[in-house]
């Protein structure tokens, strides 16, 4: 109940353990075909390039900025937790010029704050932003940060390692133009691949590059040919990854986006309930507070760590240390997927409840 | 019996569908330290550095590229197939300024090559070369190249793919300053981690760096923080694939290096052996076969896809096409970790004998 990995379904980790067939195995190319199809489904959009990256979800970050930045290039990116900051780190390796936009940790990146920030940057090529911050728990809405930056003249990037499969992301009504997820998270599945969609504007971007991707491992021309129809050898797909994200997706669509949506929705809401009576509350900003991964306070003069601790070793429960400057001051509750569920809420409150007596 | 994924014994696959534990949760962190130390025996190393990285084989390349090379550096590169060539790209995208040593695809690349190439090369940075060429079944002995390499100031980084576990790869004895390997070879574990080591010397220029890595996720600097004893959260690492290399590593040092290398040697000769009696050879230069993965001739006016397809079809056996120059001449035939048994050997023969009659 940390911030992932989530728990996983039987059915999941059944997959992984199948026998493995050859990764230009006509059987498991059409499986990469109906993962392709499923998560199009997931991300809702009709991109062509939408597949899982051989890396996990900080792979997928990487891939999103080697392939769209080249040295001096500017991007804008809202910081409000670590992997806003992580963010930062990534574009500077790829030699942006980077724009930082900060909010305090806890609360979102308010689109006024990238309008402002726009305003000072020449010819922005990337604004990029965390959807849902899991260090803090903060759900940054992003469909206004994304009108910015197409009026702009830029592209948008999003980071949805922890809202895809939790909460509403909608790629293509938001004109997202490249965002990367992890498995772990609101898809049930363990780590170790990170899905990834490039709009055609991100596309033609990494096509016209002046400068080859840095990466190798995670250059979208070259992965576009074992991905795509072509299905040119690249490197080796890690196939029994892909058999678990394939039964994963399969899971979360069968239940159905809305329906899986409303259940996290309700896992939080029986959470936020439970703690009142005990006195907690989540501490990111009100109305902004993410279903998935709940900011807990700790009470004045609690020991955070101790409380993790007691936790794990008496009731068998991993929950999330704070990050940052919210080290020691919050506990991180994750309720993603297969975890969000009413006997997993109950068994956390409890054992909160008996732990903090 | 392609050249990987190879096969998997059944409790590497249980091990993969474990309940997945969180990647900072004490249980992983002590099964961690047992994944470096059991590396450390496969790669007869007494490095610190030793450990795998979430990727693929190609991700292990760039992780010792990318720590190693700087903007400007001189490499000197070996190439005989597909994997040198590619080593020369991915150090070209990190700045390197390549010294490129070619030979015939299919023969090793010789010692006096390495030798002459330095001898034009001012301050080389890096030699680098291939083990065990995948793509053509050639072994090149690196002891000599890499005393050519120490003698001339520079570290040595070698490609372990497909040798590992299959064969003698003495990282200490051999200087070796960089090497990289992949799970789903003579280690017979699904692919989608590269087990690594770094002498000191390597980590040290790491550590001396004047520009950051250019890749964050491969970042040695970082990960050794993850993977040290500081256990830094850097990314959240595979779990269940390092549970499927745990009980790989399990098996490899149970059954003991000498006798699974003496396994590989023994099911290539009677390989060897079969195909005399049809009439075929394997192709590579003499006296330096690998053991793991044969290169076998097609006869002149067969169909090499055909043969493969038939194969697949009708005796649901995998085998590798040649790549690059050897397009439609070999058919390539893995003997790799499990599947290095007498039965598949026959199982292979029998059905390559049938489809050629």
């Amino acid at each position: 109940m940390g911030p992932g990995p989530s728990m996983v379904a039987p059915s999941v980790l059944q997959a992984l353990g199948k026998p493995v067939l050859g990764h230009l195995d006509p059987e498991f190319v059409k499986m990469m075909e109906e993962l392709k199809t499923m998560l199009r489904l997931v991300f809702q959009t009709n991109n062509e390039m939408t597949f899982p990256v051989s890396g996990t979800g900080s792979a997928g970050m990487e891939f999103c900025f080697v392939n769209l930045v080249e040295p001096g290039d500017e991007v804008v990116i809202g910081v409000n937790g670590v992997f806003g900051t992580r963010m930062v780190d990534v574009a500077e390796r790829c030699g942006a010029v980077v724009t930082r936009v900060d909010a305090e940790w806890g609360r979102i990146v308010e689109p006024q704050q990238i309008a402002d920030a726009l305003k000072k940057v020449a010819k922005p090529k990337v604004v990029a932003v965390v959807h849902a911050e899991t260090s803090t728990g903060a759900l940054t809405p992003v469909e206004e940060i994304s009108k910015l930056a197409r009026d702009a003249g830029a592209l948008f990037l999003l980071d949805a390692v922890t809202s895809l499969g939790g909460c509403p992301v909608r790629t293509d009504d938001w004109n997202v133009d490249a965002i990367y997820s992890g498995t772990q998270k609101c898809l049930s599945c363990p780590p170790g691949l990170s899905p990834v969609s490039l709009s055609p504007r991100a596309l033609e971007t990494a096509a016209r590059r002046k400068k080859k991707v840095q990466s190798w491992y995670l250059d979208v021309n070259l992965l576009a040919s074992y991905w795509g129809q072509d299905r040119v050898y690249h490197h080796t797909a890690p196939i029994s990854m892909n058999y678990g994200l394939h039964e994963a997706l399969r899971l979360a669509l069968e239940e159905g986006l809305a329906a899986r949506f409303e259940r996290h929705r309700l896992m939080h809401e029986r959470l936020k309930n439970g703690l009142a009576t005990l006195g907690l509350s989540i501490v990111s900003q009100a109305g902004h507070q993410l279903w998935q991964l709940n900011a807990v306070g700790v009470p004045a003069g609690a020991d955070e760590a101790a409380l993790r601790r007691r936790l794990l070793q008496e009731y068998s429960i991993e929950v999330g240390a704070g990050l940052g400057p919210l080290k020691g001051k919050i506990t991180r509750i994750g309720l993603m997927g297969e975890t969000a569920r009413e006997e997993n809420v109950d068994r956390v409150l409890s054992a909160l409840g008996a732990a903090l007596r």
